[in-house]
């Protein structure tokens, strides 16, 4: 069974129980969180957060740069006005380098992906910062209250760096 | 009170009940799940995932080519063999164009974004089939299975169309 079935199964069981079909578009708490992709972090029981409340954009590292789209629409056209950028410890993004992900994928696939950008990081906390300060510092984003987290995925616990 | 404020709350009973401090970097089922940030969805509950089971890729709309770098790293350095993309009913991006959120921007900001893509839709099914052919006529994106879902905010219920 691929884990798409899997899915449709698990999917039964959450619909029979469900009960908020009547929430609105704009996320009630007006907040975007920026957060890893990471198969270890659940966002929702992690921070608080149930159905209708926040805009989660997740993407690998939690980068802003790639995020940038999604948070123009959050707060343009759905009133989100907090951002909550969260990276985590023992990232994939600590693993590499461009360079030599650039290689493995040129052998894999025999393309080249010279101009590809797959914004690894080396210092955990300095890439939260740089991430609040790329939003911050970006005139297509609102003045908003911006922080910065670090996940712990050893103990589930958030701490604010930014 | 802010949002962020409000997460370290909610988090301190987060932490206080996690026992999954053990788990490994790889996703656990070998999947990765692009889904929009919508506020209505919560993909873990949903779909039935625990953490250490799948990358959650989110943006606006749940797009296939805002998702790529993520896919690439979740692919090459962590191992998935499977991508499920998800969609759903009441979408914010089938609300605007590109024409309109630009000018939006514009008149707020006072700079021109002509060159940015916010990548709307008009037609929801389709857009699903779009991503998922985006990703299996990729040559950076492995030969894995990849399947299109729409998620209903009424009822919570998940439909394959692709």
């Amino acid at each position: 069974m691929s884990v798409a079935e899997e899915f449709e199964k698990a999917n039964i069981a959450y619909v029979a129980q469900f009960d908020k079909g009547h929430l609105p578009l704009p996320p009630g708490r007006q907040v975007a969180v920026v957060i890893c992709m990471d198969a270890r972090i659940d966002p929702a029981a992690a921070l608080g957060l149930t159905e209708g409340e926040a805009h989660v954009i997740r993407n690998a590292g939690g980068r802003a740069s790639d995020a940038l789209r999604s948070v123009i629409i959050s707060q343009r056209l759905l009133g989100t006005r907090e951002i909550v950028v969260v990276h985590h410890t023992d990232c994939g993004m600590l693993t590499f380098n461009d360079e030599q992900l650039r290689g493995i994928v040129k052998k894999e696939t025999g393309h080249s992906v010279d101009h590809f950008a797959f914004l690894p990081f080396s210092d955990l906390e300095l890439s939260v910062k740089e991430d609040v300060d790329f939003f911050k510092k970006n005139d297509l984003v609102l003045d908003v209250p911006i922080s910065g987290y670090i996940h712990d995925v050893k103990d589930g616990k958030i701490t604010k760096v930014a």
